[in-house]
């Protein structure tokens, strides 16, 4: 029903004739732009853009474009990516005992939602298993514990190297990751069970009860070496009462979870969002 | 703060190369685009874009902007506005006898939210003339009847000339406009106290209480000779309970009026909104 | 960790003295209400109360709970149920072939939220027939047709019978029930994919996409046989932008129905719904 | 239209026969309850309740009922409130130089949706003389400096105390007040232009942009020693994205600003809303 496109995402510094150099590149090759959107963020003196055109080409067309895309792009100065909807990301699924994020990530995928492959489902712990396997995914179980978490670290690259993994989301994946996984693999997503920078740390619905506070959130967000304070890509709240307990918060607060980690999975693989410094630039 | 801009709103049919030729153009004349926006409605066909660029000209290098616009967008095919930032619209506002609407439009723009010079109030009734010579502003009053109705329209429409008015609010004005006068001066806003299409008519609370709905809403729309039918710009909604009688609805329902109407007056004034069919796309 | 329950739901004509009666009848037997709620409709001149007090009696003891309630109740005039937290209820989920709010309240079973005994699942088509399997949950599957339908009905009621089922749950069952079928068995529950009573009937999501809504939405409600008139339990709405094709309206609002259906149901289960007229009172 | 009432607010530890020995108390002088509701803390083992029912007492019968109140109430061992609707509560409006909040508050008051009297508008600064005067509310200045903050304190005491004040609304009044000031009037609400705890101190819109949030709120709260932390009443959030700005997040905070405050004085003066520890429950 869609037709396939091409998706180029560019951060550089600001300066006039972007729009129009990106615009025209894509006309002279006989592009249809489906979808342009761009955000100049004054105060840092970035241009932040996404351009999407109708683009059916080969493998071979893909690579001669991206060396194309580098000829305009790179005089630029700043970062891009080209991306083309018919090659479908690989995602891997991190859990480890609390299965309401997975199964509505596993549901999202056989509803045809989600937009990727997945490669595997991974957790530190067996739990989980019957899920993954009732769709046929692989279910990786590597415990980790103080001691064997360089070496476990250094299995879970192997295993996201292999399987040619694009995205891991840690759809409650209990563990800190180390700041040498993020430098090997950055393209991480969490969701922090509460509505960010409130509440961050462990027990966040506990100290939301005692805090008193009328709404409860979710925060989905890239993952960084500094815990729960990585670039934020989606948030929402619920509204809840003094007539709540901590087992209400956490069923209210699932329900946000769930929604909040699958629409910022499915903008990320989408090409729709962008990080700048400690932020992200959501194209919706 | 802000540079002065130019935004160019085009509605025209969906083809090859448009973004290029406008950005093109753009960039041609030195100007430094600070926001575009495009939609292809693909089933009807149609593009609807919007662009903005720096520009800081005189009125007389606006009028050549204009036409050199038109060499550009005319062969297009549609139909296109160009604004300018720095000439600021001129508004009429329109009301009976509740204040709600009036009352925060006037606070916004002494709060120099509202980027409009409000050229008069209007009303059928003398109820808020206090509020709007509070404030300076000519308070007309035009009661009608169905016998005058016709010449107080005549009445209406040389008012809107003589103040070279662009825009007419109707905040709870509560007279229907007749399709003659919409023909003459088409650019109006409503705000109709229900979440259309349900409970369009009289007594929207009403209806709402009687249905036991769980939410009600406001909707902020063009007005069109269809009644509670044109364009809607903007909605929202609030939560109600069984508690709440139809003095708890209204009071509810005016906080959503207020909020919902300052927005999409916000919206048009910025030149934010484009209509095609019965429809709107908001460039937000 | 909570203490079992007993809970009286009451809808009689309001008069003096109603609630010192009930929380009387409660403390001579030594209960302890640990919540009371009631609502007096001054218009209707109706009185709707739910109050719960702690209870662990005996089978025995509970018939004869009863019958002490009756003493109290009877001569009020009107109606009331007793339930017990103790005394799980048995629910049927009924559906066609959209699989998410069947998906969304088995998972929500599976994780212990739903306070309720699944007796089995059934369908007009096969399609599902996995996801209840899976669970160990019966799957009937009864095709329905003009000609069948007053036979299918029969052995629905028969089904429900025998399973001692005290709540259907339409989770997507894209038929239209019979008043003799709801004469028979009035507690169905169903959601409508709108924001009732905007776009009642077929095809909600086409509909708002022809008029250009902002927000979409969807309504659980218990089924009467006017169509999709019933009492409404639970609505709520997502935000929705000129972007959103019918695909994305559709896939915005499933998350939206089976969060809407899910609460719905759980309030009903908690025994927090009373209906009256065409009404709801949701004692939360 | 509506009845006179009393409303009995109680916080006491948790027994049995609390809710019996109240609707009893009220049932035996031939009241009728028109709405009561309690929450019990089972971890605080508090009981925390709110009983309202019809009553038009003269004031020599008011008094007559509060000391039979107290015959039934202090027993209990906690502390109880009585008040009766057709006294009208008594509030002052704290500003500094921003008005929003002030004008919301002063056009519900004009609109007789604020159910209180105003009996002054006080601030450190003369800007917003001529909104209260032009209702002809007195509007007391007392410029306050490190040096002069006792003495100014000493002053506002006086005042409150001349002129009877129940409650201070701290309506962008850009002070800190001192623990002595809070022992002797403890009833102040304060509007925080944040989602508390997120971003507590001072710039909270310049933080909510550099942290990159998605959406930003308002809280109000009781005013305590400890800035920010004091019991929450209200909160609400508004959606926001990379477009804006920290001008936008102002604009769109000042809306919940003024909604989130206007809710919590009305609530407050509904005698809705109890404290206990650092939290509030709120009736409504």
């Amino acid at each position: 029903m869609t037709q396939p496109t091409a998706i180029l995402l560019i951060s550089c510094p600001d300066q006039k004739g972007i729009v129009a150099r990106l615009s025209n590149f894509v006309f002279e090759r006989g592009g249809n732009i489906v979808d342009s959107d761009h955000h100049s963020d004054l105060q840092a003196g970035r241009f932040l853009g996404r351009i999407e055109w109708e683009y059916d080409g080969s493998s071979s067309d893909r690579e001669q474009l991206r060396q194309e895309v580098a000829q305009v792009a790179d005089p630029m100065g700043g970062e891009w990516a080209l991306h083309f909807s018919e090659v479908i990301p690989r995602i891997a699924l991190w859990c480890s005992k609390q299965e309401h994020c997975l199964l509505d990530l596993l549901w999202r995928h056989q509803a045809g939602e989600l937009g990727a492959e997945i490669a595997f489902v991974l957790s530190n712990h067996e739990t989980l298993r019957r899920h993954a396997e009732a769709l046929g995914l692989p279910f990786h179980v590597l415990p980790v514990t103080k001691e064997n978490k360089a070496d476990q670290e250094a299995r879970q690259l192997d295993l996201l190297r292999q399987e040619r993994v694009d995205l891991v989301v840690l759809a409650k994946y209990m563990q800190v990751l180390s700041g040498d996984f993020l430098q090997a693999f950055p393209e991480v997503i969490n969701i922090h069970h509460s509505f960010l920078p409130a509440f961050a740390g462990a027990q966040p619905y506990h100290q939301a009860l005692a805090r008193g506070v009328k709404l409860i959130g979710a925060s989905a967000h890239f993952v960084t070496s500094d815990l729960d304070a990585g670039p934020i890509i989606e948030q929402d709240v619920i509204r809840v009462s003094h007539r709540d307990t901590v087992e209400d918060l956490v069923r209210k607060g699932k329900d946000m979870e769930r929604l909040v980690l699958a629409r910022a999975v499915r903008l990320h693989l989408h090409h729709r969002v962008l990080t700048y410094g400690n932020k992200t630039v959501v194209f919706e």
